[in-house]
């Protein structure tokens, strides 16, 4: 298959930043590759296994006469990459990212793209754990959703390359108002983050005889717990600064769920316990259904 | 290896007893098994796959005879099991369990068993999201903890054989008192179960067409709190009513946790984030180093 684009510039290499490029040269959707990061060890990374064509350390130095820069790194740094990269930008070059947050991504974004140039925002649903150029893999986006938010006025070819890309790795692809987007991640990612954080911390406070026995004992649902809360942290600093509105709503309906639970306990109504616990062990079964287990 | 019983009766063919009777058999841990199971259906399964010597669907006809009785049942049916069983064992003979709350299996238990046999309360801290007796499996237990909780006058030997039992299934066994094993099971596993089945359900209450989204876009988070809160309600139900004030307490501490997030992000401190989640990040590294995960 021909290249969906010519020079593709990933600006950020950690789990995504790399995905994509492992991604991208299985499938041939860019004719070249350019890698930036500002981290020295990990732009050794980037050379020893081969994920570039060129690996540069500066986004503006990345950006220069791609076709589509794609910007990948923990959303506190889009803001001044935008603004060295923004000069830099051809005639209809698009911009993209994969920030996890749309309204700030736009807000961090869109003031630095030239008139000549277009934004295309977009978010793959999809990650790991794990963290750095090592940890990516070509099957990361197989199967599971890139969500894309266009601003009203972007030309519609610009917005098809940008999912045109996202299918060729393999990503299913649907569009939301950024607004939308972010209130639906608020409640699939960002508070179960943030709980699987907490709960993880509470542990960790408890007695010194207790807390070593937190780990021993792990397999019977802590370390589902663990492995959510071994996520980048400056990566979720962010989110939850960028998407604080939306965030703090729903934790505020998860407390009131967690206070009728509570209730429940307390008062020993074994059945309303056991008609919650059916309710949701129904939701879990229909996301098996849907293939995103 | 010589069995390490003669006659095994399992109590309940669900996720554990039938992933009991797969390990026993596979490393000749008794000599015979005889399988107990309320449910038609669950006994034709056993037949079908072989699981047992003697299949029965009352308890005092599975403990008739049987040198170690195990009961692997919700916990609501403890007293009811124990009540028919008690009468009907040898001298000598030992009753076990595999129950998550451990001063619950004594009071439902201790009570009927008759002076000439003994109680040894144990857990294995093992499971799946998954049920009934097609879901168990040999390796169930290879690797994991199991808490063996014994009564301050049971004789060593009677102790020896419980433990021995696990060891044979490829456990490794620790003790310690109820009341222990009920605060370090009330934070690694209990209140991690009752957000996950919470935050699925609060998920679930969202406007509709949110709601499908959130199936949609599980792979971000979401889906490792949907699998847990897959697991059985009826079990689960029991467990928070058996676990009540140590449950309570946990969740005591994990609410001024998540106030100091909730308020972390009002206040834009990012600084104060990325330590909380710095140090969540660690003690995952430590469930990895333990070979937990």
């Amino acid at each position: 298959m021909k290249p969906v684009v010519g020079t593709l510039a990933i600006i950020g290499f950690g789990l995504i930043g790399s995905s994509v490029a492992r991604a991208v040269r299985r499938s041939n959707a860019a004719r070249r590759i350019v890698a930036c990061d500002a981290s020295a060890a990990a732009r050794r990374t980037i050379r020893r296994l081969g994920l570039a064509d060129r690996i540069v350390s500066n986004p503006a130095d990345a950006a220069t006469g791609a076709d589509v820069v794609i910007v990948c790194t923990p959303m506190s740094a889009f803001a001044r990459i935008a603004r060295a990269v923004g000069p830099r930008l051809k005639p209809g070059a698009i911009l993209t990212d994969a920030g996890s947050v749309k309204r700030a991504a736009i807000d961090h974004l869109a003031p630095y793209v030239p008139a000549h140039a277009h934004l295309v925002p977009a978010h793959p649903i999809a990650g790991t754990e794990n963290s750095g150029p090592e940890s990516g893999f070509a099957d990361l986006f197989k199967g599971r959703w890139c969500i894309v938010t266009p601003m009203p006025r972007t030309p519609k070819p610009a917005v098809a390359t940008v999912e045109a890309l996202w299918r060729r790795m393999g990503s299913h692809v649907t569009r939301m108002t950024p607004q939308h987007h972010d209130r639906v991640l608020a409640i699939v990612s960002h508070v179960p983050h943030l709980i699987a954080y907490t709960i993880v911390n509470t542990a960790s406070d408890l007695e010194s005889t207790l807390r070593a026995e937190v780990i021993r004992y792990s397999a019977s649902g802590f370390r589902d717990f663990t492995r959510v809360a071994a996520s980048h942290p400056i990566m979720w600093r962010d989110i939850f600064l960028a998407n604080k509105d939306a965030v703090l709503e729903m934790l505020g309906r998860l407390y009131e769920d967690i206070a009728l639970m509570q209730k429940a306990i307390r008062h020993d109504e074994g059945a309303t316990l056991q008609r919650l616990f059916t309710k949701a062990r129904r939701i879990r079964r229909s996301v098996v259904a849907q293939k995103q287990d």
